[in-house]
């Protein structure tokens, strides 16, 4: 298996290289950089004997038949978009060492008893028409034709910009697989924070995808001049926000696999002389467990409530976001990890806070991801960065969990 | 003195007409409507028996001569120029009042044992040129001839500016007065606070003009994926703003006359997923006694950095001001308050939080100040609004206090 990792990192290159905004990594769902990456990819597949196309959503999807044509699948894959200013391995590495992988088993002429399908999702990042997860909510069967007439920044629909790139809004659906056809799906990705590498392991074996719920808050007091209202008189909506902002930070310390951000705020009239007369900010709460963010949240816009109340200023909060947590399957998890421990690492459970496609698939059949160690924790950055060794150590890992995949009693979902 | 209320709302609307953005009251120095405003002014001190023109920094200044020419003045005004957006009666009603005054003196034929002028500052608010005071610094002889310098937002400096208005640079220096030529100076004001509508009471006699500090904080930690990274791991700046916040609420509460505001706050990245690694925020630390001030300054720096060295978040404080505070004199606050109490009124003493032409002023001669109510202590915005009956009041008592002023033993600063 020499090899594949500087293959995977080459190739992470030629990918970076494909970017809408010059001196920077920025590609979005539909766009003609799109398309050259995919192109890119396809040709890839191609190369490791793959049949590969894009489909009717986008996504660049390749097939491996198995010992025999028509088998059902195990797919893999990951996602080709990117947040503006992007990393380089949030998403792409876990296309590129599927295919790294496909094109080892090609090579040796190995031909499993069931088919592997990668995919390369055209959209998770959600950048271009503020909704995540089009590409694989695809393939899952759940994409909701109502997205068609979403509207990017520029007032072109999803509809229009299919029909730009050439595919037929009309027949998006048939992008989904059935449930008969999919055995399991399984995402190598980047973990994007510091646990991994906190505990000097490569790679790590994900336990669920987080829930997550995001909301906007407003808070409207008194705005006045800094000099002349009394303390005790003002109705300060920093201080309230303040106030929340200490407050997630100390209900979320409370649960191990529980985190909260206020990532965003702003005051009116923001003047250095002036009392903030109005404070809005988000609050973002994910949770391994749905349970534990749902009494998080409740406490903490209780708990705003309450601060709210005490200093006479007006709470306004709308919950932008609602997403259940998505588990990974045990019995993907068992042979992930043996095929972790094949590599002489210690096996490491842990569960993802960021989303992935893999919870768009949860949808269609059972689910596992394997984590690759990111330097620094570091993702959504330019600064993003893995080393050569853990790309070849993570696609080691993924070849060795497809050519020992043993797939669960009866195909699709476990019980 | 019936009347002059009337007469002091209506020239307040005439001067709010005069504006630089329609729709809105901007007036600021230099600017073709200080020209109109002024000339407007300068016509209405002339119909009050007072000699009237612009300054060599084109403040409007008008003298009314006492029982013989060229005796020592009581000064009188405040300012003509206002912020953006603004109210009608910060500063303008202390021009416009001081004139209505000296018309009643006029038309009863009164001429007292001392001259009086009356001033019409061209900046206080210092909105053009970022520096406060121009006008009352000049005739206070502090006038620092670098700020020539000065340049606004269209690149144009001060001395072209004075030049553009046809006054000479090279002598705003002869704007100043002696401190023989000066018994006082006196300045009625809206308080822009709501001590005194929370009280029921029209006036009240300043005791002292706070003194300022204002600082600007950059906070440095750790950007990262709202997801990803568990609580522990997390070097939050908004945490740390928030801590920074609710310490200068807490203690500033502690002191009756302390006042301190984070008016403006801005995190980066700022997205709502990702964890703020930089923050930065503005501080407005004010009290009556500067000790008080200067104590809880080192208090709130020195929290801020336990704050900041316990969360491993970088610190960088900026004091991008320091201003003393301006005493008024005990004689002058005295013949306030009998002035204040032969309209019938209680005697109510309080420090002003804003600052005001009269610190200026403190270093040429004694200052007084008397302030009228306004509605909710809103100022620095339209709905800055005062009852006519105030007005009124104001007038009358400002009136009382010119007719039986007594100067200081000697003339100019008391002891």
């Amino acid at each position: 298996m020499a090899g594949l990792g500087a293959e995977i990192m080459q190739r992470v290159e030629e990918l970076a290289a494909i970017t809408e905004e010059p001196g920077k990594l920025t590609r979005t769902f539909l766009t003609a950089e799109h398309r050259r990456a995919g192109e890119t990819v396809i040709g890839w597949m191609r190369g490791a004997g793959m049949t590969a196309d894009f489909d009717a959503i986008g996504n660049v999807v390749g097939r491996y038949e198995g010992s025999s044509p028509g088998l059902p699948a195990l797919l893999l894959g990951s996602h080709l978009d990117t947040v503006r200013d992007a990393g380089r391995y949030d998403g792409m590495l876990g296309v590129i060492s599927a295919i790294a992988c496909i094109g080892a088993l090609n090579r040796q002429g190995i031909r499993p008893a069931f088919a592997i399908e990668v995919f390369g999702f055209g959209d998770e990042e959600g950048v271009r028409f503020q909704s995540t997860l089009l590409g694989s909510r695809a393939v899952a069967g759940t994409f909701d034709a109502a997205l068609l007439e979403k509207r990017d920044a520029q007032g072109i629909s999803l509809r229009e910009a299919l029909r730009g790139f050439g595919l037929d809004p009309d027949r998006v659906a048939t992008a989904a697989r059935r449930r008969e056809e999919a055995l399991a799906y399984v995402e190598l990705h980047i973990e994007q924070g510091p646990v991994l590498e906190a505990e000097d392991l490569a790679l790590g074996v994900v336990t669920s995808i987080a829930g997550a719920s995001r909301y906007a808050v407003t808070l409207t007091g008194e705005a006045g001049h800094a000099g002349t209202v009394p303390m005790a008189l003002r109705h300060d909506t920093l201080a309230a926000a303040a106030e929340a902002v200490l407050l997630v930070e100390r209900r979320c310390a409370q649960g191990a696999r529980l985190v909260g951000t206020v990532g965003q705020i702003a005051v009116a009239p923001g003047a250095i002389n002036v009392i903030p007369g109005r404070a809005a900010f988000s609050l973002d709460l994910r949770a391994a467990e749905d349970e534990e963010r749902r009494r998080a949240a409740g406490d903490i816009l209780g708990g705003l409530e309450a601060i709210c109340a005490r200093r006479g200023v007006g709470l306004e909060v709308t919950e932008t976001h609602d997403g259940p947590a998505a588990r990974c399957a045990p019995w993907l998890m068992a042979q992930l990890e043996r095929a972790v421990a094949a590599q002489g690492l210690a096996v490491r459970r842990l569960p993802s806070g960021a989303g992935h496609d893999a919870m768009a698939l949860a949808a269609l059949t059972d689910i596992g991801m394997l984590f690759v160690r990111c330097r620094g924790g570091i993702s959504h950055n330019p600064a993003e960065a893995i080393a050569g060794e853990d790309a070849e150590i993570g696609a080691a890992a993924l070849l060795h969990f497809i050519r020992h995949f043993a797939p669960s009693v009866g195909t699709g979902r476990a019980p």
